[in-house]
């Protein structure tokens, strides 16, 4: 068998699902428990993962390889009964298939050595083929095969505007001048630009849905630097176009579709609208007002503050219980009603003590099971 | 006279307000056209504001010096009909005061050589005595001398909860772990520092406004970074201490009072029940929708994006007509109503070429006046 570049699998090839509880919460189905994964939960803080890390020499060595990006996946599944895994890779590949040239230097973020800034810089763009991200695939069939069916592997992307961000800045920014600056000076390079992102970004989920995935996140971690307004026009906009392009389901079975955009908290209303099942919160959101804003229509997955992490087990255990009652008990009936799925309100820090992970993970299965009852 | 240490001068001695635009939008009174003044307006991205640094050798040796700060708060309103003017200083003045050793190294932020990270260190902390921040007081007397009566003079503070993260983290943070860590893990002594802080803000704002600034503002620039029900309990508690012990006027003129936090637009809701005359937006925040939350009780001060600036002068025309009509035309009768003080929704950047400010300027003037039929 050739295991860098698998031919699709059938699901029905696949080991049955034994953990269903986050695809059915993701489904507004009621489950036993609230389900919980932590964003970037295989990452740093996990002393195996920088051993992992260490022996492939640097990020894209890790991300490209489809053994080392199985592993590291799989990592905080063994230590800790998450209810959900996500493909271990970057935001930034499909700007890298584009031919920016994604680079990660020691100690710093990414960068591109091709940013995009100029009108010649957009007329080159184009959709990926997508044969340039094919170790992203076959990393999802092989993380789907590895986890035999323990829980749901969701796949990932960043959304048109995020991906914008990065690559007209070149790397992090803490103003976005340089992606504003377009925006407001030269909208319609900014359009055609996120319109090859949405394009590029539906073919890209679509082919790891093809490729294994179970349910498919939309990052928008930069959506919420955006005025009034431009939000609306510049990131809503274009996550609305890649949703209406992915597959629903994925032979017969409900591909479920989260959203999560930082500091969207003021736009909820307006993604209530969203055709997706979930939508991701952060920190500032009040979950009981969110619940009753959107609740009718989507599943809400969050929000806990991830330096709570820093606290002592005891307090995260109630820091934990809070975010769990700030969103009430979930819908427990038949058919569907409002539904929870445990998250930090970003990724995890790679400060955070492992340990400190294991009692979060502990307190909401046990404070959700008691909010039902159990 | 010693222009170093100047006795308390009765507003009487003052010259009377030329432009009390901004005064009376503050009080929602009825103004002929929607006020205007910039967060930073006195800053990097003028070059005579660089020389005047470039002579005092440091950014401390500008801000403590009574000429040198003079100077530089009144250079922007040599270039620009603006219509306040606000100290120049740093937030970081009262930590500063306490003990805590500010320096700024070359392109760089604020650093503290004494972080405050422990009990001990919290134990330490006093309300500092108000001499050690005679430089900032006579500043103040000297700008509104200086000013002789063109636009009122703003003075301000940080937030209780900003200076903390400062005071924990030593310097900007991008994750603000320590101050978080504090605040989850022994939350008692968050309490006693913010206590301390809301004290002496309140103590330093007061002894600004005895000595001739005609308002305040506290920047709760990091209250936004905080999870919701931290933020009521660690940031809004603290701002409304310092509301209550603030003075309400000046030799019988009254003193309006503005609180910003920059990304607080989720919690409008419990910041229209504030004690204070305006509050500031930055630009994720809806104005018609804040005018219909809060308007009825506040004036609202906001919210373009500084990078609007880096669009061409039509462009930025365009955006400010815009967020104008976004809030909406303001009170024209006599007695109270909704106004609009215009700002940006936060620092000017130092990149921005300074004839975009006079288009910025102009284009709030005239497309105000228009709103009210003019």
């Amino acid at each position: 068998m050739n295991v860098t570049a698998p031919s699709p699998t059938p699901a029905s090839s696949y080991a049955p699902l034994q953990n269903d509880t986050f695809i059915r919460a993701c489904l507004r189905q009621a489950t036993e428990h609230t389900p919980v994964w932590l964003m970037r939960q295989a990452g740093r803080y996990l002393p195996e993962y920088r051993a992992t890390r260490a022996r492939a020499g640097s990020f894209m060595g890790l991300a490209t390889n489809t053994d080392y990006a199985t592993e590291v996946t799989l990592q905080p599944l063994e230590r800790y009964p998450l209810d959900a895994a996500i493909l271990f890779s970057d935001i930034l590949t499909v700007p890298d298939a584009m031919g920016l040239g994604l680079s990660f230097a020691l100690g710093e973020g990414p960068r591109f050595a091709h940013p995009v800034r100029d009108e010649a810089a957009v007329a080159q763009l184009a959709v990926p083929d997508m044969d340039r991200l094919r170790y992203v695939f076959d990393a999802v069939t092989s993380i789907r095969r590895a986890l035999n069916g323990r829980v749901p592997l969701i796949g990932f992307s960043g959304s048109p505007w995020t991906l914008a961000c990065y690559m007209v800045e070149g790397a992090g920014s803490d103003d976005y001048r340089l992606v504003k600056t377009m925006l407001y000076s030269r909208p319609d390079l900014m359009h055609r630009m996120l319109q090859i992102n949405a394009d590029a970004v539906a073919a890209y989920l679509n082919a790891q849905i093809e490729a294994g995935a179970q349910a498919v996140m939309i990052f928008d971690s930069w959506g919420g630097v955006l005025a009034d307004g431009a939000f609306q026009q510049f990131s809503l906009a274009y996550t609305t176009q890649v949703l209406a392009q992915l597959k629903r389901s994925q032979d017969g079975i409900t591909i479920p579709r989260i959203v999560f955009t930082k500091g969207g908290g003021l736009w909820l209303q307006a993604m209530a609208e969203l055709d997706c099942e979930v939508l991701g919160l952060d920190w500032s959101v009040n979950l009981a007002q969110a619940r009753a804003l959107v609740g009718h229509s989507k599943a809400l997955q969050g929000n806990i503050d991830p330096n709570v992490l820093f606290a002592q087990p005891a307090q995260i255990a109630s820091e934990v219980g809070r975010v769990l009652d700030s969103f009430g008990t979930p819908h427990m009936g038949a058919g569907r009603g409002a539904t929870h799925i445990f998250n930090l309100g970003h990724g995890i820090s790679q400060h955070t003590p492992p340990e400190h992970v294991a009692a979060l993970v502990q307190a909401v299965h046990s404070h959700s099971r008691s909010q039902r009852g159990a």
